[in-house]
């Protein structure tokens, strides 16, 4: 094997400008899944992947998951791409995720240069939307599988792909067609490997096994039938924006500390394995602050803002519908207000037992208040966390490659948010998820001025290919 | 007098038919302020009043108070209308207000007929937009005239008028014409009486003698440099929407009892007469509950309801600028927001000082948060109240017209709100100003099928003729 891979490597090396020109390809296919005047080009982009895997030998599934509604206009959904390259019985079989669609992206939003229009920096960039988010790693499996072909290098496994092209609007039609094909187009997928998150920091590669959930609350406080003058009312009825910002605020203190009664009762243990293995973290607070811009970092030990991220539960309040939100003064007294807030949950809690702790602290709470209005909580979201043992051999396989290409042992990291797409594979196909980012930090995956730096591109595609090898000598069932 | 007065009362009650036939007709004038499109309506609406006074004889003056920014329209503000009826040195000079634009309506609103159709109902009603805010009153000093002249009774006052086309926006440009005619067009004015707004109840009659003002506060909390990803920076950084909740819970506790310390203490204090003027009232929990759709009264006693509204401070919450607003889910830590609130102010508190006393009480609750956040502060606005004696002889004429017209004493009321040209007349022509108004508590003045009762509307026009032919005889300096 150690030959092939060698031989692989120096082969990514070898091609490096080629594959930044088909990078330069993809990324001027402005595929912006939330611009219906688009929508044409995120079906073209789709096209594209499918003709070269197809050119290449695979199998190709191209589905449409129906109409979607966008702001009044009635599209067709663009295509989710299945594939299937090789179909060898003594190969292991690997399912990849990644989605061909990107964030919108405007000249005037602060591009230094088009967006659309990949330039390569003398520091070593490749800016364009799209490079890292998630064209780089989808032409990364791409570029993997071709270069073998060429060079007549034995491909490790038997690949499946699945690409999607709404990841930036909500995954829409995605779960259903998971669900639906998890018996068949996806049977007899040993692992999964997604490579569309980034690493923490800037220098030191990583693979991440854990995930948060999300639990969404509206509290509705409902007072007079509509809304009041101020200068009439104030002071002689319960206004609901009152009752409302004296129960947000019974929720979190201003250091980040949930005060629901019991939330922290479900939190998982932290074991001394876990506890080492955020030593050596690539990550400090005065690089967070700069990116924050200003110094607002509640806790003062880097490990605790970690922990924070990924294995306490936290509680952020994001606004309120219902009262007056726009520049300028109004004596108005809202009728009905709805504060929105939510929950990040990790293991081992569970959503239901979640909604529940907050449903009744609220109550016990607004009772306390005396107040004649009516007051209800609604749970408008309850996503699982997810969570994979970093021991699994899929990671270990994983370790190893990343050893290969960059000559470290990679972070293992979780995210504090959420991409449900591998709850959703690891729920209905039940094999293991990994996910392996090419990306780093700082790559601004959502705003202006994206890149991938040359060298993650270049030593990602290298990496994919390494895991796949590995893959393919790991004893799964270890 | 005695007999000039009651053949004007008898005159007014001759002409019933043709004078809700003039409402009919001004009602059918859209004059909306509000509507760019009918801004054509406001301006006709008044030179009808100017065309109908200088038919009569008055001396009218047209001040075009300049331009308007209306949403991005450049519009020409409607005219201010002046006018001098009578100009004999042996009689006492009243100046009225009053306003001759309404507030939008469309039948699609809600309204059972066509908003701006005067229609008559059975039960006595007289329904259309500005049927009682503000054309009856305006019509009412117009009719009192052309009835005298009609009949050839003699006047009792000389008469000014300022009759105003931008009340329901904002008075645009009338503050500085009052403040440049006062020693001009407005000088000799003995007192000013303003028709323009409400009794307590729906029956008895009232004088009101006080407004509260207003003190408008923007306290901001700014945190990271941009909005953030509440999954991956939840409970890690200060959130702005969390120390706000909290500075906001601790303004006002939800029976509406201020928390600012020494925000009471300038409050006037209460004396036997006031106590006194609170028997009678006309006014109820049942009534006020019913309006509000909810019973969510603070107080049990509906004098404390009445104190609340007129004799004490209050402080309401407005909502929350830079959260987030819409309907549905937003995993977004808002990176600076802004709570809205404003105090109602009563005698004798100082605009300045309740800056102040609210300004070193959120630093010194901010400063307990421990927060890393930048708080701020900002009054946007401190109006006066206006307090007048119900014992000036202004009061003492104008409780006496009453009388002879509905044979009751009627209320001495204060209003929770602000008329803000009340107190721009006191204090720049620095004679007493009078709140005499002619509709009902439940005439729905902003409302959908706005009404005034045509008994309201009658015994009105009666009411400001006898209020002038007792100022004619009232002693002002006693």
């Amino acid at each position: 094997m150690a030959t092939t891979v060698d031989k692989y490597f120096e082969l990514v090396d070898q091609h490096q400008k080629e594959f930044i020109e088909t990078l330069r390809e993809v990324v001027a296919i402005p595929s912006v899944s939330s611009d219906a005047s688009r929508r044409g080009e995120v079906v073209r982009m789709g096209e594209w992947l499918q003709a070269r895997w197809e050119a290449l030998g695979a199998t190709c599934k191209r589905v449409d998951p129906g109409k979607q509604d966008l702001h009044g206009v009635e599209l067709d959904l663009p295509p989710v791409i299945l594939g299937q390259y090789g179909n060898d019985a003594n190969k292991k079989t690997v399912l990849v995720y990644g989605h061909y669609d990107v964030q919108p992206a405007l000249l005037e939003d602060g591009w230094d240069t088009d967006p659309f229009t990949l330039v390569e920096t003398v520091d070593g960039r490749l800016v364009g939307r799209g490079s890292t988010d998630d064209k780089g790693p989808v032409l990364g499996w791409l570029l993997c599988a071709e270069t073998h072909k060429q060079a007549g290098l034995e491909f490790p496994v038997n690949l499946k792909f699945c690409f999607e092209g709404m990841e930036e609007s909500g995954s829409e039609g995605l779960d259903d067609i998971i669900v639906a094909e998890a018996d068949k187009w996806f049977k007899g997928t040993d692992v999964v490997c997604i490579s569309d998150n980034y690493w923490l920091g800037t220098s030191k590669p990583c693979l991440t096994h854990g995930l948060r959930g999300v639990s969404y609350f509206h509290l509705q406080v409902e007072g007079p039938g509509a809304d009041l003058h101020s200068g009439v009312f104030g002071g002689t009825v319960h206004e609901p924006m009152i009752d409302l910002v004296h129960l947000l605020s019974t929720l979190v203190d201003p250091n980040g500390r949930i005060k629901v009664p019991g939330i922290y009762d479900q939190v998982m243990a932290e074991t001394e394995e876990e506890e080492r293995s955020y030593e050596g973290l690539e990550f400090s607070h005065k690089a967070l602050s700069g990116d924050l811009k200003r110094d607002v970092i509640i806790h003062s030990d880097e490990r605790m803002t970690l922990k924070h991220r990924w294995r306490f539960p936290t509680l952020s309040i994001h606004g309120v519908e219902g009262a007056f939100y726009a520049p300028g003064d109004k004596t108005v007294i809202p009728a009905r207000v709805r504060g929105k807030f939510s929950l990040r949950t990790v293991p081992n809690m569970e959503p239901a037992r979640v909604a529940e702790l907050v449903t009744n602290y609220l109550n016990a709470e607004f009772a306390k208040l005396g107040s004649k209005n009516v007051m209800k909580v609604i749970e408008t979201h309850g996503g699982r966390w997810w969570y994979s043992s970093p021991n699994h051999p899929n990671f270990v396989a994983a370790a190893r490659a990343t050893e290969r290409v960059y000559g470290v042992t990679p972070d293992l990291t979780r995210e504090g948010g959420s991409i449900p797409v591998t709850l959703t594979f690891e729920e209905n196909l039940r094999v293991n998820v990994l996910l392996l980012p090419m990306g780093a930090a700082d790559d601004g995956a959502h705003s202006i001025n994206e890149k991938i730096d040359k060298r993650n591109y270049i030593q990602g595609i290298k990496l994919l290919g390494a895991y796949l090898h590995e893959i393919a000598v790991t004893d799964l069932t270890a």
